[in-house]
């Protein structure tokens, strides 16, 4: 296969819309890029370190994967984006001929530095990681490696030229990512540097990259204030971006996530294509489409899976109290049946729930791996039904089928 | 595929001999059993707790595959061998219709027991495991279990009816199996007990199993004394075991192990099947296979792999004094060449050595998947090339292109 990757082949990044529903924002598309074109709505599947956790990568094509997500900040730190370049580009490091985005490696800088910041902006808890931000300026953010100590100072030139070496296909502005409990005048603030940091990636590439072909999306930030996002949103807009991403504080409760994705996509250019960053639950994806979202990334599905929780439909679980299959669970014991009847996955057509519940108590990795695939072809699934429905402009009729289920 | 493995179909186990070195006790054979033929000589995959870790067992069956072993005594305390046989058998446990080898169990309650076994037999250290083995009585062996503490009494008797459960294809009759250390005495003892072990398990066969499609081997013991070893095969000799398993300790060093090897193999019946008990180096392989031993099993392939060791040729190795390739090695930082240029594996058709440097030194569990794919291709590259080599008579001819290597 690796000889394949080797190809040379462009194309103008474009995005497409298809078909715009009448009742809603959703929109079923396709994004052009030079390893293929994206049937939108997608998700975008998290291999974060050059590869999802424990999978070889003909299980995730096989899945039905369409485009997978590597983040530069670990890259950039191991094995580093230079050696990946001159090894001939991260499709070719990973074997994926595919679609790749990449993030700008700041989430993870601001994530660690401040705690968790993932937690926080989906309301949940403030995280007591090892701070490793040491300061935030004008020019960039400083930080120590959690590999070997060493300091970096990313920029948004230096994380342009890392997401340019590992040549992926849509990536993504540098921003400062802001954990909720901040005050808003500290979100304004930040909002403005963000704008400037997106400006000087979009100098960055149009200079020394190819801005045709490489997608930059400008990350709208504001957190959970009308004004802020407008501003953000509007300065997006006025530039060339091909694209833009939902970042930053998204308010406490689902329902204000929904509240505060919906208000910011519908300020956003209808024409471009809208990603929403590292959101990725059943639910959250149906309000996402229903806002406009083309695209979702998200570790839940293969995160969950290694802790031994699959993805199925509500109606498919024996005990209609629980929301997700734990095949942890004793219940699952001696239960011969796959994980579930209608799915067409490898492990659903291979191996029964005893078995993977008899791996996870042995602790063996290969249970993660397995029902990995099945969530990876799960996600794969619920996106092909929604664009299937967007069709024919029924997003809300086959929602029951999927809706309020496990994550 | 779980619904092809449902399938009833039964066949007598037979070993045959195609041909016969004229210039070494080597063979070329065939096993037949219920669910394949094996073509021999042949090298048998640990899949200890039912499976081989970290691998869907498509990988297993495309790396070339005929045959894999499952540890009864892993299965007996997790899941348990009464819920395997409720599902259908190991074979549909695991997803493998092939042949499988399974253990008595003995081997790892007297490992744990006094320690570790392994590593005496191959004559290298003493380890300090936990040691869970309480008593051993002619009625057979008491042990805690490792999982829950309950206290198990193996008998030959319950080794068989485990083993029965499982319906594997080659079981092996329960042996006391004891460490290098001991006395001329307690050896001679405990090959004795041994014998009426192995007597207790034929007869429990013969009125419980199907005896003539579960192929039961008598374990051969005696340590590295001639005399015992011959009263060991002499005894299974004068009984209808369809086949042999050379056991128990094998000396200090290499040499003494081919030697030990050598004679025992020497002692039996030559129209039987041999097997060598978990041993697979590569030169272990061209000594036992000179010896007249037909399969092999060993851990190393996988576990090794697990480490970041891929096995090679020799002159494949950039530094020729070394013995292994350790893909953990800096050299193999920005190699982008494949494990091997002449191996036709998944791994090295599709991944470079600088990607799986980098998931090992990312402690990515994909390292270990991907290397023990490609130490089974080449693992079963070797024993096929074997094979050929003896439809010629020329094993020593082709022994230089993969002898003195990395194991």
């Amino acid at each position: 296969m690796r000889f394949v990757l080797t190809r040379i082949k462009t194309q103008m990044f474009r995005f497409e819309i298809i078909r715009q529903s009448t009742k809603s924002s959703a929109r079923l598309g396709l994004i052009h890029t030079s390893h293929g074109t994206i049937k939108t709505p997608a998700f975008i599947f998290c291999a974060t370190k050059a590869n999802i956790k424990g999978l070889p990568i003909d299980y995730v094509k096989g899945s039905g994967t369409q485009v997978i997500l590597s983040n530069a900040y670990h890259l950039m730190l191991q094995p580093g984006s230079g050696l990946i370049k001159r090894g001939g580009g991260l499709h070719s490091f990973l074997s994926w001929d595919g679609p790749i985005f990449t993030d700008s490696g700041g989430f993870q800088i601001f994530s660690l530095g401040h705690g968790s910041v993932s937690s926080e902006i989906k309301g949940t808890r403030f995280g007591d990681r090892r701070r490793t931000l040491l300061r935030v300026t004008e020019e960039g953010a400083e930080f120590r490696s959690y590999i070997d100590g060493r300091l970096i100072k990313l920029t948004p030139e230096l994380s342009m030229q890392i997401q340019m070496d590992l040549n992926a296909d849509i990536i993504v502005s540098m921003d400062e990512c802001t954990p909720y409990h901040i005050s808003k005048l500290y979100t304004a603030n930040s909002m403005e540097k963000s704008k400037r940091w997106a400006m000087r990636s979009l100098t960055e590439i149009k200079k020394h990259g190819r801005f045709e072909e490489q997608a930059l999306l400008a990350v709208i930030q504001g957190g959970v204030y009308r004004d802020l996002r407008q501003e953000s949103a509007q300065f997006a807009n006025d530039n060339d971006f091909p694209g833009f991403a939902i970042g930053g504080s998204l308010g406490k409760t689902k329902s204000e996530m929904y509240d505060v994705v919906a208000m910011t996509a519908d300020m956003l250019d209808k024409q471009r294509y809208k990603h929403l960053l590292g959101i990725g639950g059943i639910e959250d994806i149906f309000e996402g489409v229903r806002s406009g979202i083309d695209t979702f990334d998200c570790v839940a599905p293969t995160r969950m899976a290694r802790h031994g929780a699959a993805l199925v439909k509500r109606r498919e679980l024996s005990n209609q109290s629980q929301k997700i299959m734990n095949l942890n669970n004793s219940a699952y014991l001696e239960d011969f049946s796959p994980i579930s009847e209608s799915c067409r996955c490898y492990t659903c057509q291979t191996y029964s729930r005893a078995y993977i519940h008899h791996l996870l108590k042995a602790r063996e990795v290969l249970a993660g791996g397995l029902i990995s695939i099945h969530n990876i072809f799960t996600m794969n699934r619920l996106m092909s039904d929604i664009r299937s429905a967007l069709e024919l402009d029924r997003l809300e009729e086959m929602r029951s089928d999927w809706g309020r289920t496990n994550t």
